[in-house]
């Protein structure tokens, strides 16, 4: 007989026991109280009811809603599922209008930098999502191990960096050459100086976005919070203001003083 | 005996053998070649693996990367796997970066029109995005039957609206508030007019990304395309170019004529 017994608990989180099934290859496990009586078995087809479910879940609440969904019939259950999320955004909508009414005030004679609001604050955006669904993914797989974090992070930085450069330049590129065939009357700065003020944007906005992208989940995770819950709507907004911010910042120092 | 062989062949694609295993609850399934000669088996731990796999593939392309990316160990290789997305939304930029041209050369007396441009195109996106999400999953859980699709597609619509209307409703107040504590020397237009057309801007836009972001993975998913693919870069870069645009129609309607 094997008395070296392997079992879970009748509370053992579910995604615990798929945990466990899955890295042994087990077929099934048994249920046992808390006397180690046994109630019952969990059988791999189970697991995979819950694996399903587990990843079901985690796709909707990274589009901010909820997996329940799918079984709402009425377009006013939706819409209280998806409100919250979209009221977050507006939220931060609030914030990034404020910002931008500052930002206009402050270059009202350069109204070409407002042209290249919506690609630097998506491009920043993008980056921080692709950075928190790796990591995120990989503290879900058990990948990454935990002093490989901090290296994570860094690889994160330096990817956003190398990525921002090269669309820094390309939108800086862009940039020169759509303010060029904009009416002269309206721009009281050199093309290229403002190419160039947009494509540091761009790529600070990067290396920061893809940084905070990582960064997130890991300090989500030391708090026990569910990281996935982060990659969302918490990350996506963040970046969405830093992005702004940094565009300004940039603008300040590159053109406020000539 | 029992006779009644369930089996797949060694070129039937994992997916197809997890939903088969999955869908009968089977311990594992025998694979078989042409002359339905035995090979071998698949055991449900096998599909465990090709489930998680699966998964982990979704989320990432719903990033606009690819799952590979947990096996990389330089930045530079997470470069190369990211890129691609994000030059989609760099290209998505320029346009987005010419209609704001226009936009502000039509509107250069109005520019408290341009604090909201990211608001109301980040309610588009998110709205896009749910609805795509919610429509995707379900058809890869067949949770969706044919005729189902299309009343899905009137659902997303009437939730897109409803939605649209909290949220415009929302932002013009805000809107009407922050236009007023503007200077008012740069203000032409009353700030009602102003709050009217940035509520119904984002009540188009956003009712209009629920729209498309249900219908593009259903027609993806009639050209055999995989829809996983449409809600990351196609559906968000549309609805960026789409909400600037309606944005720029409504106050074109509302604010143009007066």
């Amino acid at each position: 007989m094997d008395d070296d017994l392997v079992y879970v608990y009748a509370n053992t989180p579910q995604e615990e026991v798929a945990n466990l099934i899955g890295k042994y290859d087990y077929m099934a496990i048994p249920v046992v109280n808390d006397q180690q009586q046994i109630l019952g078995v969990v059988t791999v087809d189970d697991v995979m009811d819950v694996m399903e479910e587990e990843a079901t879940e985690d796709l909707f609440k990274f589009a901010g809603t909820t997996d329940e969904e799918l079984n709402y019939s009425s377009a006013f259950q939706a819409c209280k599922a998806r409100l919250p999320w979209l009221l977050i955004t507006l939220a931060t909508g609030f914030i990034t209008s404020t910002i931008l009414k500052y930002f206009m005030v402050e270059f009202k004679d350069v109204i070409a930098l407002v042209f290249f609001v919506p690609v630097v604050m998506g491009m920043g955006g993008n980056t921080g999502i692709q950075s928190s669904t790796l990591v995120i993914r990989g503290m879900a797989l058990n990948s990454f191990s935990g002093t490989d974090l901090f290296k994570r992070l860094m690889r994160e930085i330096a990817a956003g960096a190398m990525m921002g450069l090269a669309c820094g330049i390309i939108v800086g590129l862009w940039a020169e050459y759509l303010t060029r065939s904009t009416a002269t009357a309206q721009i009281s700065y050199s093309p290229p100086l403002l190419a160039l003020t947009v494509g540091i944007a761009m790529m600070s906005a990067m290396t920061f976005a893809a940084m905070f992208g990582a960064f997130v989940p890991i300090l989500f995770s030391r708090f026990k919070i569910d990281p996935a819950v982060a990659s969302g709507p918490f990350v996506s907004s963040s970046n969405d203001i830093f992005a702004l911010l940094i565009y300004y910042g940039v603008s300040m120092a590159l053109l406020a003083v000539v």
